[in-house]
């Protein structure tokens, strides 16, 4: 890439355009986006139209509209008409509604229709991720007709990986490998070779749906049917995994207690990503002054015995921590779809035991290092390590459950994570700390 | 699926078998994780040995042992030499190794060395999940030569969308899609119409880095080649979209502060469970004494003024959190590749600056609420913010940073979530309230 940079800088043009044709569309792309703009637009200039909307496809949407504001109107016709439906959809969802008009208006009608009707799908559907470039089949053609039909319409479509049978109507009827096409006879009929055993989406399917099938039946492609059972377009495998990495980000985010986005850390300004932490980091702040209201309403006992002050620390981290394991699990589960809302009770019974389990080892570890190591007087130990073993217990049930009730009314689950359920168990676990200490060190 | 089993409680086999074959594999093989063993066993074995193998494939481990162990030799025999390799292979990695040595004696010698060669290579390498069924074509080959390759040899493979084209050495020269191969002229040489932009693994290469680059460069499967640049295998994208799962679901629960584990939630014992959350939660208990002694050692601070001990938890809570949203950011942008080891600096920075930001703006609605509405005195009021500010300040930079260090000396980052950094922050957060209050309230 060095080379064709040198290049360009000599202004041996055709020779750097060369060079870039025998390189990966997606490493072009990259390395436009790392020169400067103005060189970057030189060169993406001097490419063909066909390769030059591949690399179009794989660019920032930034860096896209840096371009479309400098081409010709005639030039951003030409690599859009290239583009495959599916990257135009995803180019024109980015771009302002002045420029997507008059990008409109100078389509044909019925990629104009198309379009409409792609950019109305709703985000996330699996209308808005799906593509038309496919081959489809009739039931009654024989095996040759099929593959003459392949040859002629093939050159154009994203997947002919796998072809589509329909019948009169346009109701999906099968699915056909191109490779089993090829393996067959000439004679055989499509309708004899095909699978009716089909996994298809429906239009306003959920795209996290859409790829826990994917995954489910480790497929390259998937048809999507209307209402009426007519297939509109098919999804590829490619657009899955960029979903499935995009879900578990906005999880990871989520989790965090934060307001997830798309954008590249890197490439997210400062107040943006200020922003996104503020809302959270607040109501978490606000909410841990309840916490704060339990110790000061205990004032008197704390001023009795201010050892107590020393282990509210170690037993708000615990607590924490036990609940985020907890929540962690459940809610990969159920992005996972290995957990759904009709185990709640099973969960809630393996998370007290979990809980029972791992909140006496450690009470009982603690108890020795505090009792026999530290010297710690013997009512104190008891109340610290009383209190950690129920606010481990409760931090297990409750990090377990509030994912799962989450889910059941509607809400994302993520958002159930860590943050909120420290905040919960903070405040119980005082309350149990200090009512303990009252009726166990004879405090008043 | 429920018609089905009651024809088998009926005994009418050869009925239920008829529907089951009209089912996808990956169904037939949940519906028998879910009925009653001995009967999910009288099915599997009245299945076609092709079909079944299929289905063989798709089920959990503890279902596969429990069905090698109840057929005879001359069954497991006739399954696995219908599975493809890279199941096989999975399959033999999960039984004991007596059985395993069994298998190798009963297959034939170039299989065994094949599986001897497959079971070497380390876990979660590109070997270790790659397979061997492809289609390879000579690049002298013309197009006419290449698709009766295809059709004499195709039939058994796991792939023939993508062929692979090799010199006289078998090294990798270029790669073709099927589709082209269909579309192009009969009489064209396959060194025409091969792509020689190979994205290619390394036998040895992380699992994780392949499926980065299958992200990357949009990949339905990607050749393996060994030190020699040989082809040795290729690597499928359905055992890619598992990896990926599988990494995050890693991630997720390394960054709760468990032992990573691929064990489904509901399939996983109490005990097991348990110890996976024990470590780390004794490992943080333990750390957070640390932050308890710091309390220790201000104690007279606290006894002077108790009401200190009241805005413990809130510090304590949002330094947490603040952290986690920064470290949860960095660790999934490693995990992606948009952030890596060299951008230590430039996320220092902006972890600087957008802490800057937002602990003014927590410390100022703070020191409102506090000052104002609560009508907490100015010099406890200014501690509890400036302490917040400063806490909030170091829990962004720390957050930011260890996980680009840990990457560093080849640790996992995601260890460096959450938990460890909330107890960093916690015990630092402590010295610098008390160390303030000090100053400011005119203790002692």
């Amino acid at each position: 890439m060095e080379d064709i940079l040198q290049l360009i800088k000599d202004n041996r043009y055709t020779d750097a355009r060369s060079l870039l044709l025998q390189k990966n569309e997606v490493d072009v792309a990259l390395f436009l986006e790392e020169i400067p703009r103005e060189r970057s637009f030189v060169i993406f200039r001097i490419l063909p139209k066909d390769f030059a909307a591949d690399v179009f496809s794989y660019m920032s949407p930034e860096q896209q509209k840096y371009i479309v504001e400098n081409i010709t109107d005639r030039e951003i016709q030409l690599i859009l008409d290239e583009l495959l439906i599916d990257d135009k959809v995803d180019f024109l969802e980015e771009m302002p509604a002045n420029f997507v008009k008059k990008v409109l208006k100078n389509t044909d009608e019925n990629t104009r229709k198309l379009l409409n009707q792609f950019l109305s799908y709703p985000q996330h559907s699996a209308g808005s991720i799906m593509t038309i470039e496919y081959v489809d089949l009739k039931k009654e053609m024989n095996v040759k007709q099929a593959i003459s039909r392949v040859k002629s319409i093939g050159k154009d479509k994203e997947t002919v990986d796998i072809c589509y049978v329909m019948d009169s109507n346009r109701r999906l009827e099968g699915v056909l490998p191109l490779r089993r096409l090829i393996l067959s006879e000439e004679d055989n009929s499509v309708e004899e070779i095909m699978d009716r055993d089909i996994i298809f989406a429906h239009t306003l399917e959920d795209q996290e749906e859409v790829a826990t099938k994917f995954t489910k039946y480790d497929l390259i492609s998937m048809p999507v049917v209307d209402q009426e059972n007519r297939l509109v377009g098919i999804i590829t495998i490619d657009d899955i995994l960029d979903i499935i990495e995009e879900e578990a980000t906005e999880d990871f985010q989520r989790m965090a207690g934060m307001e997830p986005t798309e954008e590249e850390y890197l490439k997210t300004g400062i107040f943006t990503l200020s922003k996104h932490r503020f809302t959270w980091l607040l109501v978490l702040m606000v909410s841990a002054t309840f916490t704060g209201n339990i110790i000061k309403q205990y004032q008197e006992v704390l001023e009795s015995v201010v050892l107590l002050a020393a282990f509210i620390p170690m037993l708000m981290d615990t607590g924490g921590n036990a609940g985020s394991q907890s929540s962690t699990l459940i809610i990969r589960g159920l992005a996972l779809g290995e957990i759904n809302t009709e185990n709640t009770f099973e969960v809630m019974i393996k998370e007290f035991l979990v809980g029972l389990t791992v909140g006496v080892a450690l009470a009982l570890v603690n108890f020795l290092r505090l009792y026999f190591l530290e010297k710690v007087g013997l009512a104190l130990s008891i109340t610290v390590c009383f209190s950690l073993f129920t606010t481990v217990i409760l931090s297990k049930v409750v990090g377990g459950i509030l994912p799962i009730l989450a889910k059941r009314i509607n809400m994302d689950p993520a958002i159930m994570a860590g943050p909120l359920i420290t905040t919960i168990v903070d405040a119980v676990a005082l309350m149990i700390y200090f009512a303990t200490a009252v009726s166990l060190m004879n405090i008043k």
